[in-house]
């Protein structure tokens, strides 16, 4: 299947997602890694279009979600460097462009290592709780032991 | 907001919905109206994109849907026939195309006016039984008073 750039704008535009979230690493000095995320979810009889961004994108990987829907899911940094690039230079059209912007920002802290810092991951937290207009209790009791730390 | 065909078929792709139901309508020999209609539902937020929708098929209505979402809804048979010839020409890439497909067989039944026997408005729920992978008890209940009728 070969997709068109519009083609991914328009069906990111509905059904991707960008999320950044938080996960324990206590080897960490600021004890916790940063893991942003994009993802595309689909019910398993269209699994062919998420080989096929899959393939778009070069990166990634293509798992089962919950049921009967899967998962394309790109989180490795160089993958994500890609879907910026491609997202700039083909913007979405809706809100979600807004959410694509933020979570760009938060990957070039990651790039100047910002994450390692206790500044640079409050920044990034406040930054993540912004986005996907859903409250992210975990992350907010992860800023507030920060800020006490 | 400008709208490519290419936008318009990945977004349809996620977020469209082709669909046909049956209203009780006494007045009529077979006792029921056939209802096709073609959808896209949005957050509020992006009501934009609804309306640049509207403007591209130059047909249907937006409405507040459920809550904070809207719907960009054709029903009438003129801006289905450009929403048909427009999928014919932009293939979608999803199975959603397979729904579509039934969704203009019905239409095209509807415009030889087979919907107006009782025939023809079995067949009609025949292949709209099998649209959008949902139980539609209902239907299956017209029909079998219809096969009884």
């Amino acid at each position: 299947m070969e997709l068109t750039p519009d083609w991914i704008v328009g069906f990111v535009d509905g059904e991707g997602c960008f999320h950044v979230s938080l996960q324990k690493h206590p080897e960490m000095t600021v004890g916790h890694q940063v893991l942003p995320e994009f993802t595309v979810v689909q019910h398993e009889r269209d699994i062919q279009v998420l080989y096929a961004l899959k393939k778009h994108f070069g990166a990634g990987v293509v798992r089962r979600n919950h049921g009967e829907r899967f998962a394309f899911r790109i989180r490795n940094l160089e993958g994500l460097a890609q879907v910026c690039e491609f997202f700039m230079k083909h913007p979405l059209k809706t809100k979600k462009h807004t959410d694509f912007r933020k979570f760009r920002q938060i990957l070039l802290m990651m790039q100047e290592r910002r994450h390692l810092t206790r500044e640079g991951l409050l920044e990034i937290i406040e930054v993540a709780l912004t986005m996907n207009s859903t409250t992210r209790p975990r992350l907010e009791e992860i800023r507030e032991s920060l800020k006490l730390g």
